[in-house]
């Protein structure tokens, strides 16, 4: 989507608002999948929806082929309305209701289990319904993955999964054996989010492939399928990340390695979540003014914390640019606002830009996962828009909310004045 | 509200939840207010509706007398709907759109002016729309009010207000004395959110009588009112903190003394937020589990950081208790953690508590600030019930959210399966 393109989107739409490139989301699970299976033919995408789980977005990777990896009943829902099969889907959380469970066991998808008291839960309801379940082991090997650590998913001390150590998992396994509305389909394993280190993703991969020959030579277990999660980076800065191909390139020789030995090839998932939204997406918002302070110059946006998260929650960095000036000289050092009544909104720090104005648009880039799926209505703010665009076509594919929209729900007193 | 009360609640009505107490908003309130005015006459409380914007609440606090402190032209509409007057409303935000600035005029508050950017473009807009506003500003008086970085809005380098260094607060003054469309009626500062440290509103205090007293002598100006924002601490810990009384007894002082120099007594204004609906409110949630690893206890409970932000978001305590094991010993050491994929969703960290169970029901204590209000639908998660107790009493101010209301104002793509 270039500059022009954009500037004229939020003229005739309004700021803020969330834009997606159809293409570049079709690019890129393309890129992700090709990756993996000019590699191994087995593999298969599980789109993470809470990277995105607007129906519009997942209905173009269900198109494309994708199945779903889903963290509650609410994505549940998406993936059954966009035509997601029940054996596509799998259900991960760390903190899943009965009826969480009795829900899924009902719709028929694969269940992630992340404990010894879920399974046992599971295995009641499942036995009470009279259907059996397909299941998965989330399992915690115990590795850092060097990114932040409120996206640290499985070091040792994380709430997710079951330790591979002193046999806990095994001992999962052997158990889920007994019982017989359980039906052992794969493991499962997520380390963590925004991952540039390869060797993080080779110690992951190696100590699944080993417990998955563990499985087969101990209790003579072999499992349709080993998910590895996602957590692949993408690129917010300047300086390149490792791609697809760097990650396939450097597992897939573990992953044949072992499946030598276990003598028979499982089915291998990813979750990409981040990988195939992240660059999808601009958020496009509208300087209201510039401010300049004894000690800073800022530039205050139309849109804040409550529309993207990430720079508050987490201190990330997005390119930013301002598109109506992109041809003028970078000559100015600004902190970029937004317009939620806290310090700690601040969408990027000490950028270099041309002098900006009132009026000016700007581009804050890499905001299509983590974006519009984290915001809120802080501030009593209604939500942005969600724009789809394929080549020169515009697509409104979430309205704008309204004022109403943050009063519905309410019952508002007697008295209230109309 | 007692244990037994918010067990049935919780059992009634379902997990999660929020609960609130109208005798404790109307306490806190009144509390709040005679701290104030048995020491100084002219003191006006204006809640600050971004702690908690329902309508049910700003409503019993209009029928305490409460003017309101708005930030979007969202909640001024919960404002105008309640039935405060024009008089009644300051508006403040760092980065407002004409658009705002034209809604304000029209809606006939008090703006409360950030930058002198703003103030022209305010008076542009007033003087197309041949209608008068009411300002005051906000000056950034460079204080460390010692509070959480992400909450300290008056440091030197916040992106708030107009500094009183270098004259150039003094400066907007009489620039907009010079304007015809705009009337000052004020001064307005707030230098963070749970201030626990007097001395930081002492010198607050003292740099705002300070300026006031210039405003007189040099450009021979008297102000309607000085507000003083909000930012009291409340007790989140075992650890006590100081009440209004201290707040009052400390400021109060000053005021009069720089009143005696300024020969009048302009009104005090106050935007108290958490003040007065922290401890009022209660998340109560339900345990759906517990899980031992090598490394920690979790208890796995039904609402994560999409309902309650504080924790994951600034590092937040707070306390909880297990309503249903009240009269148990503590013997374990508990990491409670929600149901959001994500390492950092934790809402408390080795807590001390009876051995917990699936189905037990936890409190979180003093969430009824910046807990609904934060609240999102992240991970694809209805947003809870808001419920309001009166003695024995209670109404549902605020349904919860459906999985249809997370579809909607979605365009679904022509060909989804139905």
């Amino acid at each position: 989507m270039n500059q022009k393109f954009l500037l004229k989107i939020a003229e005739k739409l309004g700021t803020p608002l969330y834009v997606y490139s159809e293409e570049q989301i079709r690019k890129n699970y393309r890129e992700f999948l090709s990756a993996f299976k000019s590699r191994y033919r087995n593999t298969k995408i599980f789109y993470a929806l809470k990277a995105n789980s607007s129906l519009a977005i997942c209905h173009i990777l269900r198109q494309e082929g994708s199945c779903a990896d889903v963290v509650s009943i609410g994505e549940l829902k998406v993936a059954q309305r966009i035509g997601i099969k029940p054996k596509d889907i799998i259900f991960t959380n760390n903190s899943k209701t009965d009826q969480d469970l009795d829900d899924a066991i009902e719709a028929g998808i694969i269940v992630n289990i992340d404990s010894i008291d879920e399974l046992h839960r599971l295995h009641k309801i499942a036995k009470n319904k009279r259907k059996a379940v397909n299941v998965s082991f989330r399992v915690n090997p115990a590795i850092d993955p060097k990114t932040h650590p409120k996206i640290s998913t499985g070091l040792k001390e994380s709430k997710f999964g079951i330790h591979l150590e002193n046999n806990i998992a095994l001992d999962a396994y052997i158990t889920a054996q007994t019982l017989d509305w359980i039906e052992i389909k794969g493991i499962h394993t997520h380390i963590g989010s925004q991952i540039t280190d390869m060797n993080a993703f080779k110690d992951m991969t190696e100590k699944i492939m080993q417990f998955t020959l563990e499985l087969k030579e101990k209790i003579g277990l072999e499992l349709k399928f080993i998910d590895l999660g996602g957590g692949l980076g993408i690129q917010y800065t300047d300086d390149a990340t490792p791609t697809p191909d760097d990650y396939a390139g450097t597992i897939i020789p573990v992953v044949n390695e072992y499946n030598k030995k276990l003598n028979y090839e499982p089915e291998l998932w990813f979750e990409p979540g981040r990988y195939i939204l992240g660059n999808v997406g601009v958020l496009l918002c509208k300087v209201t003014g510039v401010k300049e302070t004894p000690y800073k110059k800022f530039v205050n946006v139309d849109a804040g914390f409550n529309v993207l998260m990430r720079p508050s929650m987490y201190d990330s960095y997005h390119r930013i640019q301002v598109l109506n000036r992109i041809d003028e000289n970078a000559t100015e050092t600004y902190d970029i606002v937004g317009n939620i009544c806290e310090s700690g909104d601040i969408l990027a720090r000490e950028r270099k830009l041309p002098r900006v104005k009132g009026g000016d648009i700007i581009a804050v880039y890499d905001t299509g996962a983590y974006g519009f799926s984290m915001s809120s209505q802080y501030n009593q703010r209604p939500r942005p828009a969600e724009i789809l665009t394929w080549g020169g076509t515009v697509e409104v594919i979430r309205e704008k909310e309204t004022f109403d929209d943050l009063l519905r729900n309410q019952k508002a007193p007697n008295d209230l004045i109309d």
